[in-house]
């Protein structure tokens, strides 16, 4: 195909008003002219295959009651479902800013829906030979985007976030164990003198390190080891084979647990997973799911921010290695949920290799970038270079966004060993598409299983994803959406950073408009500036005395601002969510809210949590103030109209 | 919504010609005419809010040259992309019978790309009001086509069979491990004198019961045993959060592990999963992840058919029990992915009532029908009720189809805890939907974990569909794709009863010409009559005296008939796959074919397994006789050039 990227336009930013359908379908001509003509092509193609079977559905069978009767049903419950759709939400519309849904890329859809028509499945490319190449192609431009290797990185698309991030995890935890699977391994096979690398940079001998030592390998160098290890037994499968029979996913926890108890009096507490303070649920999920327990989800507090805080990290490593508790992995977050705050993944990298050197600990760093990951695309120029702060902030002057600090968290993507990064959030891609990247590609060995009647010898390994993946079938159209969107809208400064960037820019005037704005008698409480494009604030009522009966207000407040059982969306003027910053999980960061509501920490426990008003801006045209409407001043005045009617 | 189902015609079958868009694109007039009613509907519902904001982009600017660039390119890029799915396979065929992929039904293309149009998340109503009320809805008509009670099911869409797979054995570990975290949690709260039922029948009380048996209540009793224990507490929050600080979920493996061996002097072995010796390959995946091992899947060998011996499954049993072995669930197959054998789960359900009056064991039993579940459908007449044995026979005639064996099975799937079924298998819907059921809704309790910003008071259970299941964000698309494919074909015998149907009898056609040919100097080997719509058969050759060879053979027939690198799908008469029955997973069930091949076992031992050309049939047209063209006769014509060309 031809590379329009390389024409002498190629520098200049893409025209975000071609990109989405438009809040008034503006577009509608081109896209549906698009989509006619996948439809007519896909249709002709159908009737070009074998020509000589002929029909298997004749017009004069398209005559009979028992056709037309089925056919009349279809369109009876067509319209049916078109009605009720409308019951729906207005996500392509600036006045929606309440979840993190949108409008889509019309590149993303009418692909998805060209490529539906063939139905191809992802699980291997002998069922989808077209798509399969595409998603390994956008999974190799996120890698790219972030800064992996492109020759060293695997990454594949996944149904969402949840799976994205427990793959990861998944392989996190296998790596972390895959030294003392290695270590019985060879016991089994009478192999010695196999030399590890250890977080100082020292080397040992495998046989002679203990399990705190074995359990505190850094996942490149266990990696080096599982390959050390298959070249001293010389033969792949047997090599992969006796791992299995030592390891952790072969064995399960129980045997492998029981197995560390024999052979090395195993004492210490069970394995840490790290997160910020603010994570996402799943995470609680995810370690219920893979066994790790709920409970050992350390949450490591966060600042004002609401990012991570290095030092807290710096003291959680330290005190977990003083009680010899192994860290599986520490997850770091690119766009919270809630807030959109981005951590300092750079300072976090830092308190990592610090930790290595100090204490001798090792673990896998995963960024979970479901939500801020496109955001990458600021720091990469159309020749694929990183571009400098200094450029970055130019671009979207006079909003000084984005932060250095952001920035430098961007680009501390590369220093990660996996990324979460979802398509179907800020790719503007329909669902389901989540995608996970790995900085090495040798964790695939520790995922693989083998299917007969999908895999076949002679195929190269990039045709047998479902391998390596945890996932089977997947739609094929998720990959030729993103695949499509990326060709439009390039991950990189000219296309997805120009789309990031507005969305931030709206944001960060929403703040401004909300921070400024003379609310009296009500106090609007902004959290900080956000990082991305998550805008939250509180509402507090002088005739409010206590933090519960402010939060009642809060409610009420999303309650007029949000579709609702009665209430279409045809009735609302914009529309908003909310979200808890809950007392157990946010403790001293979200402290500055509650006392610029006018209350004591003490207040901000015994109500559990406070109540914010969220509203995350997707829409690039909210700021734009290319229509009648400007966006920002219409929500300003229907938020004032809702304070007064509710209270 | 009308219900067409109510009209007088209602027990007549639905008509097959008007379902699909055909195979040479009959139905294109109508499937045009819809999508375009779709899309303009969509278009000005955009169009209709808030009128009054006026254009985001205007026609001016339609004709700036960044907008023109930014559409030309997309508009280029969609060709490529249309040229390039050319390279695709033609799953819309009557000659394609390799992989489990098929035309799909116009109801749920249209379905789907109408609701992605409004991109709904179905993770929570609010983001999805239309589609998660749509979700449940088909969740329920699946519940009430495999037979459980509608009022106490739960079920929900996930994104493939893995995932629904592996939520059901998520939840078959936490509810197996749950009596012991609920005593463990009653002696931290002091609470005694609470009832357990044994699977004898008998009562015990829960302080009183020793490791095996609280290992050993079953799903429903452990159930009834939470709620009980909640009912005590008075308080469900404090009796949920007292369960997850003592649960396998909450405190991971280790931990767990740790107190077992502690309180209870664990010395049991790890707990095992049973499945059949051709469970599909995800299945190791699924153990692995969840930190039950690998090695803890316990394969029960399958009988000539390719089903669970029913005697095997007991004698495996008994041996379990007498080494206190426990056994976390036991999976069963309806419709294997390689022969689409159906388990005797209506047997493999005795064996288990039996274990529990006999040895006094308890386990889920699961289902996974990911393939076979919509044949459940042939067991419903329109008006919900089960039909006889000797109804769903008539409908076949004169093919004997079912066998009454996989009726019996299909009503058995009422007898299970939990079932896989997948939409996008024989639901003939685009990926991504898979389905899980449960018979009891309660096991929701034991996955729930919360999303403060997704999850608002005031909503009901139903809204909230991210607490209760493993993934996150998920197209609201695909809800109402299977919805309206249930509209128009409704899982009951009328609907993908006739289409299930259509299918067996088109492979009972090609099974009986590749048993029946005169293939001399081959040898065609046939497996077995198949349950469903899968035919596999072996290829032997005088000249050929090695297993080795012969299975060479296999693979070049293979490649003359699959879409490769370098030739195109329009090259080929007909598209089949293939597979190896190896023979560490197959053993004595493969003998005969292997036999038959003129070879002995330790022929096949030594070769590792035998290689099947396999035929997947799922175009109700391929053996209808509709066109010009007799597929199976024309297909037995190809495999006959073939033959003799690779020889």
């Amino acid at each position: 195909m031809t590379d329009y990227s390389d024409s002498p336009r190629r520098e200049a930013p893409v025209d975000l008003a071609s990109v989405f359908l438009g809040p008034k379908a503006e577009n509608a001509d081109v896209f549906e002219r698009l989509l006619l003509e996948a439809v007519r092509d896909h249709v002709f193609w159908r009737r070009n295959f074998h020509p000589e079977d002929g029909f298997e559905v004749t017009e004069a069978e398209k005559r009979t009651p028992a056709y037309e009767r089925s056919i009349t049903t279809l369109a009876q419950e067509l319209m049916g479902l078109l009605g009720e759709l409308k019951a729906g939400v207005p996500f392509f519309s600036p006045r929606y800013i309440g979840h993190m849904s949108s409008d889509l890329t019309m590149a993303s859809l009418v692909g998805y829906f060209a490529t539906m028509l063939y139905n191809p499945n992802n699980v291997a490319a002998e069922a989808s030979p077209v798509t399969t190449r595409m998603e390994l192609e956008v999974a190799g431009q996120l890698a790219r985007m972030i800064g992996y290797d492109p020759a060293r990185q695997w990454g594949h698309l996944t149904s969402g976030g949840t799976v994205a991030n427990f793959e990861a995890l998944w392989v996190a935890r296998n790596v972390k164990y895959l030294p003392v699977a290695v270590r019985w391994a060879a016991d089994e096979l009478g192999l010695a003198g196999i030399g590890v690398r250890l977080p100082g940079g020292e080397g040992a001998d495998l046989r002679a390190m203990d399990l705190w030592q074995l359990l505190n390998v850094a996942p490149e160098a266990s990696l080096d080891l599982l390959e050390h290890f298959r070249d001293r037994v010389g033969d792949g499968m047997a090599a992969a084979n006796a791992v299995t029979r030592h390891s952790l996913a072969g064995l399960g926890y129980q045997e492998f647990g029981r197995r560390l108890a024999t052979q090395f009096g195993d004492a210490f507490p069970p394995a840490a997973v790290l997160v910020p303070s603010t994570a996402h649920y799943s995470w609680e999920k995810i370690c219920r799911a893979l066994g790790i327990g709920g409970a050992q989800l350390v949450h490591v507090p966060v600042d004002a921010r609401f990012r991570m805080d290095p030092d807290a990290l710096r003291s959680t490593l330290g005190t977990l290695a003083g009680r010899r508790q192994p860290v599986i992995a520490c997850v770091s977050v690119i766009g919270t949920t809630e807030e959109s705050a981005v951590d300092r993944l750079d300072l976090v990298a830092e308190v990592r290799d610090e930790a290595a050197r100090r204490h001798g600990i090792a673990f896998h760093l995963h960024a979970d970038a479901a939500w801020g990951g496109y955001a990458a695309s600021i720091t990469r120029g159309a020749d694929g270079e990183r571009r400098s702060y200094e450029r970055a902030l130019a671009d979207y002057a006079p909003e000084p966004w984005p932060q250095e600090g952001v920035y430098r968290a961007l680009v501390a993507l590369e220093r990660t060993d996996s990324v979460t990064i979802d398509p179907h959030k800020l790719g503007f891609i329909p669902y389901p598409a989540g995608a996970v990247s790995f900085r090495d590609l040798r964790v695939r060995d520790l995922v693989a299983v083998e299917a007969p009647y999908v895999f076949h010898a002679g195929g190269s390994d990039a045709s047998y994803i479902g391998r390596f993946i945890f996932e089977g079938s997947k739609p094929g159209a998720a990959a030729a959406a993103v695949w499509m969107s990326h060709k439009v809208l390039p991950p990189d400064a000219r296309g997805y950073g120009r789309l990031v960037g507005e969305t931030a820019r709206g944001a960060l005037l929403l703040h401004r408009r909300i921070a400024a704005g003379d609310w009296a008698p009500f106090r609007l409480v902004a959290l900080p500036e956000p990082d991305l494009n998550i805008v939250c604030f509180a509402i507090g009522h002088p005739s409010l005395v206590s933090l519960e009966e402010t939060n009642a207000l809060a409610d009420r407040v999303y309650g007029a601002m949000s579709v609702s059982a009665g209430r279409s969306a045809r009735d609302l003027e914009y529309v908003v969510t909310k979200t808890v910053l809950r007392a157990h999980e946010y403790g001293r960061a979200a402290e500055p809210v509650v006392r610029e509501l006018g209350f004591t920490y003490d207040d901000y426990e015994r109500a559990g949590g406070v109540g914010v008003i969220r509203c995350t801006v997707m829409d690039p045209f909210f700021a734009a103030r290319r229509g009648k409407e400007d966006f920002v001043a219409g929500f300003a005045k229907a938020l004032r109209k809702v304070l007064e009617q509710v209270l």
